[in-house]
């Protein structure tokens, strides 16, 4: 087999303390007004909005498409903060492909990691630096920042898993993360009973 | 689809100053003795292994076979040392299965990932903490510590993927890393030429 360019290695550096790496071919940024819809406290948001329209989260990307392969790496920064009493969170999605699995590394901070099924399985993982978590085909995933700084993770994958939002924006995860004195706590999801 | 126990979320513990997860499904350990054929100082070989046969590298792992997917996560940690002028390194696999790449994360320590192709092409990537590198499929991979402390790198690959040590075991990688006047240096492996 010739090899093209995209069949050799290449190397990112991550950089351990800012919770990035580069090169990185995209970065996603996701403000209150990009998530207004996942949280529940829809007074918070449109207030969020009009005091500068903070920054939640950004996700830095590699995908390394060869000629027989298409893995893909992921780093996730969730900045520290709430909407109401409900901690920064990613979206959250399902994989198109419904075989692909993904390996989350939490490398900073603490939170959760919120995992379900269409058929209603659910999983509330407590995470800190080093928990390294195996997500199987079918479970969408979502990650929560309870600390008070950058929460920071990992994720190995494949460009053939796709992303699948629509399940989970609507209605969000059967469980919510607020705070209630002083501490995170699980909560029913009032929007999906 | 019915959920079966492997189906479920799984996590580990990732000790970023051990270098090691818990918990694990199997541990290999790799001594002097395990690995004579690798290293170019035969002398030195057998003194090393009359001299109580140093560990040289662990692997930790864990694969996260499903109904629909097989992920696995590795994590190495190889000892500082050298036998004679060549540094401690990993055996070097290829993988059985020729559509498969790796991704590898070195978490601590400083060192070479060594890769070349069955067609002989080669590449030495100078690694330290952060530096992740996409292995594609075709290459073979190996690790070097240069560092006077352990170097760890967490793997994440498929089951699928398999290891194939044949065609590096018997006469080793294009190049190797020895120290000269006190600093590793590559060289041209005389066994290949």
């Amino acid at each position: 087999m010739t090899l093209k360019k995209e069949d050799f290695p290449f190397s990112v550096q991550f950089d351990f303390e800012r919770g990035e790496f580069s090169p990185k071919e995209k970065t996603a940024t996701r403000r209150i007004s990009d998530l207004g819809m996942i949280f529940h406290d829809k007074v918070a948001v449109e207030l969020l909005i009009h005091q500068g329209d903070p920054l939640v989260y950004e996700i830095f990307y590699y995908g390394f498409k060869t000629s027989l392969s298409d893995m893909a790496l992921g780093t996730t920064r969730i900045q520290p903060g709430k909407t109401g009493d409900e901690y920064y969170m990613t979206k959250g999605h399902f994989h198109e492909a419904l075989d692909q699995p993904e390996i989350y590394f939490c490398i900073k901070g603490e939170g959760y990691l919120l995992m379900e099924t269409l058929d209603g399985e659910f999983q509330a993982v407590k995470w800190k630096p080093g928990t390294i978590t195996h997500i199987p085909p079918m479970w969408a995933h979502r990650v929560v920042n309870t600390s008070s700084s950058p929460l920071v993770f990992v994720a190995s994958y494949h460009l053939a898993a796709g992303h699948s939002y629509e399940p989970i924006e609507e209605k969000g995860f059967l469980k919510r993360v607020i705070e209630r004195n002083g501490k995170p706590q699980l909560v029913q999801n009032n929007q999906r009973f």
